[in-house]
């Protein structure tokens, strides 16, 4: 029997707690619902063991991680599966480079770190991606700042036979993916898109920072979908829907002779969700690289990244 | 230049008022909308003349085939573009095996028969078959009706160096190729379906005879999805929706942990339309095919077709 | 403090499941959320005690009333809030006139019988007014079968002082309701019809019996939304709905200078809440009634009744 | 036989678009569709002269009013009625208090001025309603700017003996319309309101302004819906929708025993049509009112009103 993989986390937030919970709920209800590999390296969904996590809010530092994990201002639903303590006491998170050490120290044990903070401080980003590579762990980078693309770090991690996946992970299943698919599907049945809009609402303490840094998501947004003709409506936080995430598609488009062609979608999902099911894979694919003694990018995590080595900055 | 495709259609309903029209409209506008193959064995899709037309309504008997497409209860829309009189008057329909050689006879010019009559006359489709056979002409069957699965007729066409196309056309774009590919979609990601569901709605002569007869389509949508836990809510004819087509779509799944994921689309189409984008393609390769010497059933028309010859009768 | 209404239900559907389930939620958590009355002349909804139940299902009759409400095939959910055993237990329903004595020795202690089993079986129903009338005890008729439009029997119950409340209610919140609110802002506000259809799905054996024979309750529901515009499709039984019932509506109409106005509506609802919201009322009207003395119909009723007496049977 | 009421326009918009086609359509099809009042005062929809117009757009004045009202950024579309010219051509708009004696003096002939520019330049609103006053002329605003809410300017237009109605239109169908209306049904049915949404989309330059400007109109739209349980998503411009509105709706009720109910809905509507359709009344009003010697605010117009005299300003 394969030895679980060994996880240390950053950022204690919604997507953690998805993380964390999932990996409990498989492990003790042997369910396979939602997965989309239910094995990858050997590694099944529930051969993970999060060893450490790091936190700058000062109510979950301290707290045993099971209890972080539900601490505002998360929202993710409690997943119905018992949740006993973890064992694992979240530690203060790095605030600066002077305190790379320490986190590395922390790093014992660990083989992989996932770097699961809010996107926006790519110095901090970083000083954890320096953290690893001190402690000889593999590092995955979900947010949109740049750390794989980063050439001479990349480069280090190779030299040291250390994975480093990133960046910005691309979720398991939301608007883009659906919203993709559409217009995917009329270009191969040799439709003409006229126009198509995206609304998207959400919950969760991330999606209001998008909403208050709107620019940034929105292009990234587009660029996903890939065509002029799509308009993005602003994203739209409504509290009250929690970590669910509902979006609005409208296709317009022209079949044989002219003809109009309707498509009309509203999109239900949890965000963390579709985080924490690509997650799951970044994290095994890591983990078996390391022992296997690859470092640097691995191309098996192409399709789960937004901007992989390579793409700008 | 490449010569036009001469075809001859039985059947002067909505889908041959589309075909007719959309012919029309792409040769006197130039445009390009809506079109799977713009080109196809170097045929565009104006490069069709329709020499002959079948029907059995008196109506439409002897009336030129512009004005006959627009009698009841056809109710395709009129397309944009100027319609002159085609200079084909409908000639009335054979009721019995007695009449294939005038209809034979009529076929003179024609390289390719294409069978666009309403489903469920076998012996009706397939006396039309042995008319092309007599005359030479390529076949295209467009109903469920058995012709191209009746092995010892496709060895005939076969033996004779001509085409044979069918059975039953699959539509460019329709409800089963958007409810597919969102099945699909949750396939490829991972997700586990936990319900799904199809209404259709319509408002044509054909929809009032599926309504009438809901079995037969009903089994064979559902083959067409693919799947036991899509369920399929009796279609409803609703006369003011005209040609087109509308359907409410459901997809309940599973995403990670288990987490609920929906789907709700709704689909607007004109139906006709999505034939004739299909069967301008058939026309062609059994056109191009009977150009090059190749008899028999194509395989390059596989995907445009639900029932080829080897699947079920 | 008022002394609870005492009520005898025949039929331990759906419709029973939630009355049951809902006035013993209401009662321990107090709580008020869905509730059209919270006090009807002086009864609150959790001042409900029933004392006999009938029912014809093998399964069902011995059974606390408590357990066989959730026997097959009802799918009424469990609701949030702790169940004891109810201390009644199910006996055998009549099956013809000749047991009308039987029940009425069994109404003894009953103000209110409360007839709740499936439409279509008119004598029946009748033998159950019977039984009422020589128990003394008033009649909520909830089914489509004539029984308070039988001008002789509402003689009799006015006759005795016994009130007499029926046919057939109309939900607290369903298809019609919306539909028809929609059609009458619509007009408020000058717009002009264009079209409008409905479609029904649900997934309860009443939805079932309905499917099965369409044609009474299509014809119903269309004297309900009031307009020759108004298109129904078939109703749709999918059992994966359970208790739910989901339509969707669509409203086509023309505004200033004829420009198009579209309204698509999607609805779910648990439809046996919506006949719970309703029958508690009839409960209470019936039984302040013949505490007061008053027989035959109650006017106070009427909105909650879709066949009141008077009306065609 | 009545005579026309005679009408001065303020603004070229899509709103002053909407009515002038409006008019001309009734006038020339006889057709009634999509009118709340056929007749007002005896005065039917086709029954108003415009006399003069002012705008300030350059590309506007000096154009005959039926071209002007087609130029970008309007983009309300062509009504399906011949429009011959008006004679009347599209005057300077004010740009301050000294031309007001100019305007005045413009608006010889006139019963009524619609004040029909964009919201958000009271003095200007101001400076028309006493250019108003000073041709003995009735005044309606339809802006969200104060006039009739000006107590001393009411009080010297009823010392005049001249109507004066507004302020702000409350559209004849629209988002709020419709959520409204959504909300009070549940309400009268006696379900409880968990939480609502509504996301407005649009393709007007009104609409730009707004999006640019959301806090106003976002407080107003709360206002008119009347729930603290109701959250707006940001309006987001979609060009391609020109003088389209599309709006979703989200309500999620609980019924009898807490089960759930959710309604979604998307509408689709002309929002200058929604203006048109009041602002002809609003018209009728103030000529009849004028005509029968009537002055300052006209308590009939209530309903066709956001912010009458006596609401905040």
């Amino acid at each position: 029997m394969i030895e679980s993989a060994k996880v240390a986390v950053v950022g204690v937030g919604n997507n953690t707690s998805a993380l964390v919970q999932g990996i409990n709920f498989y492990r003790h209800t042997g369910s396979l619902v939602g997965i989309h590999r239910s094995e990858l390296a050997g590694l099944g969904v529930g051969d993970i063991d999060v060893v450490a996590a790091f936190a700058i809010s000062e109510a979950k530092v301290g707290r045993d991680l099971h209890e972080a994990i539900f601490l505002p201002p998360n929202n993710f639903p409690r997943l119905d599966a018992d949740l006993l303590p973890s064992g694992v006491t979240v530690q203060r998170g790095l605030v600066d480079a002077t305190e790379i050490e320490r986190v590395a120290h922390a790093l014992k044990g660990a083989e992989v770190l996932l770097y699961s903070a809010p996107s926006g401080r790519p110095e901090t980003a970083r000083a954890y991606a320096e953290a690893a590579l001190l402690a000889g762990v593999a590092f995955v980078n979900t947010t949109s700042d740049a750390v794989a693309r980063e050439a001479s770090l990349l480069e280090r991690f190779e030299a040291a036979g250390l994975p480093l996946l990133g960046d910005d992970l691309a979720s398991q299943f939301g608007t883009s993916v659906v919203h993709h698919a559409l217009l995917r599907l009329l270009e191969e049945r040799g439709l003409t898109l006229v126009s198509s809009y995206q609304v998207n609402l959400g919950g969760t303490e991330d999606f209001r920072n998008l909403v208050e840094n709107p620019n940034t998501k929105k292009q990234s947004k587009l660029n996903a979908v890939g065509s002029d003709k799509v308009q993005m409506a602003p994203l739209g936080y409504l509290p009250h829907l929690g970590s669910q995430k509902i979006a609005h598609l409208n296709v317009e488009a022209q079949g044989w002779g002219g003809t109009a062609v309707s498509l009309d979608v509203r999109l239900r999902v949890h965000d963390p969700s579709g985080a924490a099911g690509v997650n799951i894979d970044l994290i095994r694919m890591a983990a078996a690289a390391l022992r296997a003694g690859r470092g640097g990018y691995l191309s098996e995590a192409a399709a789960l990244l937004k901007s992989p080595p390579g793409t700008a900055i």
